[in-house]
């Protein structure tokens, strides 16, 4: 299996060093089957047809700021001048247009390749377009990572919960604002938990993404298309962040015995990002940056499950499961 | 498919109603492919090559207390007297050695059959020759509902996390235990929280598997069977039960701010079950009677996840997962 990464940021190291953590695994599996042939950033690419070295590139890439030694014309070009079999979608998020990702998720379907990807844009804009493209060209299009993190829930759902109905998945999508919630039930304002949760690295400088509920509005889009076969796209939910939650809701909360968490909700028809009320105790009354998600399904009843709904290593561990299963239905 | 269902108790009767609620999505995926050729309890059968009506051996069952109107000889005899590709096997467990589950599950898998079970009793007791027996025979042997009831767990960490490393895995399996240290948190004695316990329907008349821990330690076994490559039985574990928790041992564990849990551990050097103090608001903290378990992987971090570990529909709904994914790996 020859894999191309495209996007060389956080994740796409990430997922470069945890191939480097699983080549015993991987070799023991497959042989030597699983080579990286090209990688490439928004400004360079590397290209290798024996396969790249993953640690190799992530070095270069802290070195010089950039994967490879080859100016990047397009990523288009790069898929079109090598032998692949994989495309891993790991550049950056854009929510306007889908960005380079779409073009290049588009690109490799057309082809026959198979995708995997965590970049929501193209996910929250396009899904139908894009399954539409993977069922005629028979290729597989796979997206784990792209919500809950290393939280398996896309593949639990469509895959472990098959012979379910499912009714509803309410849960909490974003550790960002989760924590920020949870510093608030301490008394902090939240532009000071704001500021803390981007002095420990949770937020970004410009938060908003996370703080206006675009984010969890994302991946609540992604569930209904991927697990109720919705068609719809961001455009359709009615988010409301958590901007406007102040100091006096959650002490007027906390003496109700309740706590305020953002929670991304999808069913039927339902598709809401809100701040809601939550009773303490409950699955979804959690503190910090886990992410967790409550599933009802009619004949197993109501299942919870938990994880890191970031971090390097952990979306790039829940790509590799997506990478696993594509090579083992590829090969049996 | 051709389906035997040996043992018509709880489960098997489940299994029934979920085929029969499920028969459109069968349908829809399989046509008409997916019929029950003989059923058997453990005096009597029903067998039709064109397909047994579910729920008309359900309602024989709970008129007559028998699935069919034939007598039966042993449940060797029906599997060798019948077409069939799928054994589910859900007659009563016995631990001491297999009973009838275990010549069934034997005799089927010998014969290239895939096989389907909740029975602890063999899996605790034989896994690792049955597992041999499956793969000489190229069968398929999936055993979902057997830890956790409707809590996928089994197929979660051995297709969703295949490619992490799993460290360990500790959680409440049982739910009657959990049930009444729950109770006792309230002030209430042992013996008064079981029976409260068996009046709900919780508990059993004879609750010795359950309160005793040889339930859970049946369950980790199978984990660590099937999780972790080991290769142990029920003697090999460690096993306390609830019968010692007293009040004041609650009342304790409250002063300090935690509760008491029978807790089963599996990891690459741990095979127990023990009643452990748990911090008040830690995940494995939880009351009443769902079943609910931590995985600690190496990449993804902490996996928990939790659901109904009990319930004719909940356990019929894990073996319907297993049904499909049989269905589906055979037919592509």
């Amino acid at each position: 299996m020859r894999l191309v990464i495209s996007g060389f940021g956080t994740v796409g190291q990430g997922f470069s060093e945890v191939l480097d953590i699983r080549k015993e695994l991987l070799k023991e599996r497959y042989g030597s089957d699983v080579k990286i042939v090209a990688a490439f950033d928004s400004k360079s690419y590397a290209m290798g047809s024996n396969g790249l070295d993953p640690l190799r590139l992530v070095a270069a890439k802290k070195e010089t700021g950039k994967v490879g030694k080859n100016v990047l014309k397009s990523g288009i070009d790069v898929l079109n001048s090598v032998e692949y079999d994989i495309l891993i979608e790991v550049s950056p998020t854009n929510i306007d247009n889908g960005g380079e990702g779409l073009k290049n998720i588009t690109h490799a379907l057309e082809h026959g390749k198979d995708v995997i990807t965590v970049n929501k844009g193209p996910l929250a804009l396009k899904f139908s377009e894009l399954k539409k493209i993977a069922k005629k060209n028979k290729s597989q299009f796979r997206f784990e990572g792209s919500v809950g993190g290393a939280m398996p829930i896309i593949n639990l759902c469509s895959e472990n919960l098959v012979g379910e109905r499912i009714r509803s998945i309410r849960g909490i999508f974003n550790g960002t604002c989760n924590f920020i919630l949870s510093r608030m039930d301490s008394g902090l304002p939240f532009e000071q938990a704001l500021k803390e949760a981007q002095q420990m690295g949770y937020a970004e400088t410009d938060p908003t993404y996370d703080i206006e509920g675009i984010d969890t509005a994302c991946k609540v889009v992604i569930l209904a298309n991927s697990v109720f076969s919705r068609k719809v796209t961001i455009r359709d939910v009615k988010i409301t962040g958590i901007t406007e939650v102040n100091e006096e809701a959650v002490a007027l909360a906390s003496d109700n015995n309740m706590v305020i968490r953002l929670i991304g909700e999808v069913s039927e028809d339902r598709l809401e990002v809100s701040p809601r009320l939550i009773p303490k105790g409950h699955p979804l009354g959690i503190s910090g940056t886990l992410n967790k998600a409550q599933i009802i399904t009619d004949l197993a009843g109501p299942i919870t499950i938990s994880g890191r709904g970031a971090g390097r290593i952990e979306t790039a561990s829940a790509i590799l499961s997506d990478l696993i299963a594509i090579i083992d239905s590829r090969r049996f």
